[in-house]
């Protein structure tokens, strides 16, 4: 099975699954366990992992791929709770809402995920405090960032908030000009921040002259990393560097 | 000790902390021990608690009063996180950030509280797994409960947001006209919402204009609560009546 992966150039279950921190105090047999009920699974561009309310089944983590979180309200608009990336696990605190998942979940490019039982993961809660508290940490961490998040819809503008965004993808010691890759395209960053395409636009330029980057297409350019950084990280409570990212959150 | 908190109308620690939904699954020795280790306290309005990333000892349930959690931006504005009342816990995800409190906290009005060492909390939950699970599920709630709030920032008008807020203090099953009152002051709610208070002051003048609700002082009065839940549900991916209140979350 493992030669079978890694001729696919996908790692195994094990090994993805020993590089998501929850799992770290895991014992070899019970991640052994774990990988065994697991399954690799493939995603188009545009396929729908599940809806909020959904039976859940399954969790999962992303191997490559960006996936979109989102739900709807009753007047159809979509309003993206996240966006993630290699190594992020989605669809496990359905476990605490009735088995079910609390938004949906759609594959924005095509997608390579783990999919894991959610029966598996009750019962290693159930038998192993010290993963409990991992997870308890695990939920204490995203909790910090997501209060993060609010924080920001009140107190920064829609530029210090792309500005954030660009600081939070570029590598954050950097000294001098520096050159970073849109990570998907605009209109799903301005989804992400809960922006309009106009205001987006709109304050992206602002972005510009205030900081003098520079943007074509996807790359974005910046002689010093300080000038975005003094820009927006004045309304916000944390320091930069952002003390979550050099813990490697 | 049980007759002295009596004498005073303040209920005992043990039979406080047995009105909290965490420590349900605690057997009666365990929550003895906890409550032998905690103490009520009083704090006077505008008493700080604590600061974020105070060293933490401790962490609080609000017995009487209201309670204001928020960080400060380098500029020196105030975000705040969230106004809490009776029954609610604060402080006792510091055991997850290298014992540091995430926020600072300040009593809003006159406060009683019961601190607990976060010792016995961190004991607790190595030593209960289904404490743990009882932990974890809380916190699941407290996550939808966020995403719910960055979902409102991105979808909803000021106006629907104060609405919504209206909706969640009012008794939602009601029929006909109902009267609510206002928890706290105006420019607080503003500050809980994340509005500069002239935002909030032009939205709630549309508010009233288009759903009809009446507001003397600290008084809400409102012919049918269903004309506030169709101007503001309907950009909400939540049903109205909201699900997570009528399971007493």
């Amino acid at each position: 099975m493992a030669s079978q992966h890694s001729s696919t150039g996908i790692a195994s279950p094990a090994s993805i699954l020993a590089r998501i921190p929850i799992f770290d105090v895991c014992s070899e047999p019970n991640l052994h366990d774990l990988a065994a009920k697991s399954m690799i699974r493939y995603y188009e561009k545009g396929k729908v992992f599940f809806l909020s309310d959904d039976a859940a089944d399954y969790f999962y983590i992303v191997v490559k791929g960006w996936v979109k979180l989102f739900r709807e309200t009753l007047d159809g608009e979509q309003a993206v709770i996240d966006i993630l990336s290699q190594d992020h696990v989605f669809g496990e605190t359905s476990i605490f809402h009735n088995h079910e998942y609390p938004y949906s979940a759609e594959a924005v490019e095509d997608c390579t995920v783990l999919s894991i039982p959610t029966k598996a993961l009750e019962q290693l809660i159930v038998a192993n405090s010290e993963f409990a508290l991992g997870m308890l940490q695990a939920m204490a961490k995203y909790r910090k960032h997501q209060e993060r998040e609010i924080e920001h819809r009140s107190l920064q503008s829609a530029a210090q908030r792309i500005g954030c965004f660009l600081l939070r993808i570029a590598p954050q010691n950097a000294h001098g000009r520096i050159n970073i890759h849109l990570p998907y395209d605009k209109t799903l960053i301005a989804a992400r921040l809960g922006m309009q395409p106009e205001t987006f636009s709109r304050a992206l330029n602002k972005l510009r002259d205030e900081t003098g980057i520079r943007i074509n297409g996807a790359s974005v350019e910046m002689d010093d990393i300080r000038h975005l950084s003094s820009f927006s990280c004045s309304a916000c409570s944390s320091n930069f560097p952002c003390e979550d990212l050099s813990k490697n959150d």
